[in-house]
């Protein structure tokens, strides 16, 4: 078998939701967009649901459905994009609530799916999902009676906590908002740890739930485990992989592991990242190819017949470090072909 | 419907294959690996064979039994990875052909299946896949025994045409092969162009097929389409996305379109890639975000409901120089909230 495998930590994630549950000031949603950042909608919702949460969020309507029926009816789900041109069937028959961006979608929504409920979203600075204040401020009236159920905004820098940026947003949240009798949102992961003014009656933890920065309270989630297919001897002057970029400068033992850059350990790791050996790093030589990635073993005192991408010492965010990414996109590139195994 | 959608033009894949397929001296077979490159095993695959190939090569035994349940018995399949622990009733079971890498794994399909094919793999320099050639040499006769269906090799430096590495390999995979009587492949995309010389039997096409360099004569194969979610007006000084990486100079209108990082959209391509409507490029602005990215739609007369990120104008090849790295990655990241839809 030269599927690599990917070990999902639910326990975990359960755990990282409660803690940050505990840390809002009201309760905490769920964020599961990206198929769970990539970690499968269904067994995280599932557990998720089972742990508590009763409000879950999604980017698109058709994610939606996925989740609905993988946590049947009873938690509320929530969709950032909203309500756009083809999903009025699919928010009415799997009962999720767009969170409306623009008074455009609101005239949509009203003429094809007025008796069902909405939230809304606004834009307080960020300008990339969500309705302007002076937008929001000429038809709260209509709004106001359709009763929404949830008002959010979404902060640009809650990961800076010292960007003024944060204060601006939470002012002018504050200013659109404040004599509106609805419950509110405006903190993911970064903006629980900026503090209780920013709770307000609901917070949507995404990357804290996946053991990512920069909630450093949460427990790591995912394990990764590549199998070897061979291993041999390289001898000085001798390359490994594609366009000879690494010339061995003396006996190498050299792995060759199952996986690439097709399922998603990005070709800029080339040269760069680790795969562990128990506690033994051992250095990615050459070029990551779309299917196999040579490691250099010498260290191991064994011949590996797996070596570890991602483990306790070698979190997401390692790994996003040597990829200049952010962790979130290590989750999320994620591939189809590792076989899942959820703890 | 927020869902974006990825078009895949089977038509133009099939007369890639049989322009590469009349190109080599002897036959084309296919390389359907990493789910054909992104674009969908199962789809690919019965269109080739429809199209005439017979000889189709993917990375591991699990995606040889998607194919195979695809395109049913008659074409050959052969397996990269070879004859790994955990394969066996696979390979036997769906009729895979395992590229043998090493004595150990030869040893091990003498032990689990020594009445099934074989095809061997030879390492001529790239040290990353195949038996050494002495290691050959030691198991020669035991092998030639067996009557191995194909012997294969790779090249490491095909996508340059006068690295001297290209002429290396191929008198090295001569020297070790020349008095074998069996079927023999050396040449992927890149080596069909470095001449016969290289073609032997069979050459193993792959970027080729879905519309990628080095063949310059590899018709477009995907066409990518983000609905738009919202239009605003950003002002002079405000800022767009995460950590307020864009700021507008002038009045600007900008779209949020539905896809981001999550969906493969490399993170590193914010500020850099354009999306297009119709011939006109709109620049990406501010950081690309998991399921959004920000759109500079100034220059657009009218408000574009969609924008394309690949099309004619935009290639993969394009795509991989601004996120420094080949049209392979573009392709093979491609996201799995697609719809996809075949031409």
């Amino acid at each position: 078998m030269s599927s690599a495998e990917l070990y999902i930590n639910l326990t975990n994630i359960c755990s990282n939701w409660s803690a940050l549950n505990s840390l809002s000031n009201g309760s905490a949603g769920a964020v599961v967009k990206a198929n769970a950042y990539g970690l499968g909608i269904k067994e995280v919702g599932i557990s998720l649901a089972k742990a508590g949460a009763r409000d879950f969020f999604v980017a698109i309507a058709e994610e939606g459905v996925e989740l609905r029926r993988a946590i049947g009816h009873g938690p509320k789900i929530y969709v950032f994009s909203g309500h756009m041109v083809g999903d009025t069937s699919l928010l009415k028959n799997f009962n999720l609530i767009p969170l409306i961006n623009s008074a455009e979608q609101l005239a949509f929504h009203a003429e094809n799916s007025a008796d069902q409920s909405i939230g809304i979203q606004l834009d307080t600075g960020m300008n990339r999902l969500g309705m302007e204040g002076a937008e929001f401020e000429a038809i709260k009236d209509i709004i106001l009676k359709l009763n929404p159920d949830l008002i959010i905004s979404h902060l640009a820098c809650a990961d800076e906590p010292s960007h003024p940026m944060n204060e601006k947003q939470l002012n002018y949240f504050n200013a659109i908002t404040d004599n509106i009798d609805c419950k509110k949102s405006l903190a993911a992961t970064g903006g629980i740890l900026l503090g209780k003014r920013y709770h307000f009656d609901m917070t949507r933890p995404g990357i804290g739930l996946y053991g990512g920065n920069p909630y450093s309270g949460s427990k790591n989630v995912v394990g990764l485990k590549l199998p070897v297919i061979q291993i041999r001897s390289v001898l000085p002057d001798e390359t490994v992989g594609y366009s000879n970029t690494w010339t061995a400068k003396k006996i190498t033992k050299v792995a060759t592991v199952s996986s690439g850059y097709a399922d998603g350990i990005f070709r800029c790791l080339s040269d760069k990242a680790m795969l562990y050996h128990d506690q033994i790093p051992c250095n990615i030589i050459g070029r990551i190819s779309m299917d196999l990635i040579g490691v250099d073993v010498s260290n191991c005192g064994e011949n590996p017949d797996h070596l570890w991408l991602l483990n306790d010492i070698q979190s997401i965010d390692v790994l996003a470090d040597d990829a200049n990414t952010i962790g979130y996109e290590i989750l999320t590139a994620l591939g189809q072909r590792y076989n899942r195994s959820y703890i």
